[in-house]
């Protein structure tokens, strides 16, 4: 048996990205594709359990390195419950963010580094990465306009425009760091063309075996 | 100023460093020396939180890695809120375990390796390690026979021999790779007797400007 594809979505907030890799994977899965569709937590408890205390709001004092090695906690375990066993098993994996969103997020956003966050997530994923990353490009006006409107926001969501513009840099420093591995989607599009977009780059990788 | 001393004490459980470490701050204390006596998650909220999850009975299915990366972010909230603060304020820190647990416990008691451990740490701790680190050594029979009769077993508790036997020879492996830094203090003698060995290490750090 084959082992399935890992296959990621990455975007910064506003690009669309939930509402379209959950698209993708309806899509995949009507056709008779075996794949699982997640998000880390996942619905891992001890995930979970991680992921509140990131989010907690009251937790303003938390240090930039202590919120990094918390979300690379929380991956290991999505990792060795979830998208491994799956994989294994021959599933494809659709997942909504991985380790690019940690590099911009933390190594940039919160000038950490990219370089030593990558290293650290190293432990945790000992080396696991996606086949294939799909990046859905907006521009700040557009992901702006999406985001408008969205309810209850977490500590994440309170951040500043600095951060935010910290985490595009971010973003663009790790896909000239993985150009083979990452493929930038534009997310300008209608969601049927974004989501035919990132179809035709899956159906690509599903056919190297 | 002068930056205070890190003081930090490791050994075996059973091998009595609660209670030698609590005296041994006591009686600087009591000779007007200016320091502070802590332990991870030392009450730092975001700390205490994430203990919680290690040490949680219920937790059965946490992964070594996740369990590691747990205790480095706890390591790193302690450090930045509690024992940096201290030492640049001229305190010095006693604390009950730090670094050499995660090595011995995580890097060895679960089989990830010493040398990776570390290295994530680094990421947690930024470099900084103690000035001294005394090591209360016992032999196996000492530490059973003073753990008979403790009460609830956490997580970590419930481990078997060949968990504590991998722990104990991490110990070995972490003494070997920091002879400078490490001291080993004969544990199996009276408590006034390993507390004044213990004062001994410490006043000849702390005459050391």
């Amino acid at each position: 048996m084959n082992r399935g594809k890992f296959i990621t979505f990455e975007g910064n907030d506003g690009s669309g990205k939930t509402t379209i890799s959950k698209l993708v994977f309806e899509e995949l899965q009507a056709q008779g594709i075996p794949v699982v569709f997640t998000r880390e937590p996942g619905g891992i408890e001890i995930a979970e359990q991680i992921r509140t205390i990131i989010l907690d709001p009251k937790n303003t004092g938390m240090d930039a390195r202590t919120e990094a090695l918390l979300y690379a906690a929380s991956r290991r375990q999505h990792l060795v419950e979830k998208i491994l066993p799956a994989l294994e098993a021959g599933t494809h994996v659709i997942c909504d963010r991985f380790i690019d969103s940690s590099l911009a997020y933390q190594g940039m956003g919160r000038s950490i580094g990219i370089k030593e966050v990558y290293e650290m997530n190293l432990f945790a994923t000992q080396g696991c990465l996606p086949d294939l990353t799909l990046f859905l490009d907006v521009s700040v006006e557009e992901a702006m306009k999406r985001m408008e409107g969205r309810g209850n926001k977490d500590r994440l969501d309170q951040e500043n425009d600095a951060f935010h513009q910290r985490v595009r840099l971010g973003y663009e420093m790790v896909k000239k760091r993985y150009p083979q591995r990452i493929h930038v989607i534009d997310a300008q599009q209608s969601i049927t063309e974004v989501k035919d977009a990132c179809l035709e780059e899956i159906e690509r990788i599903l056919a190297h075996v």
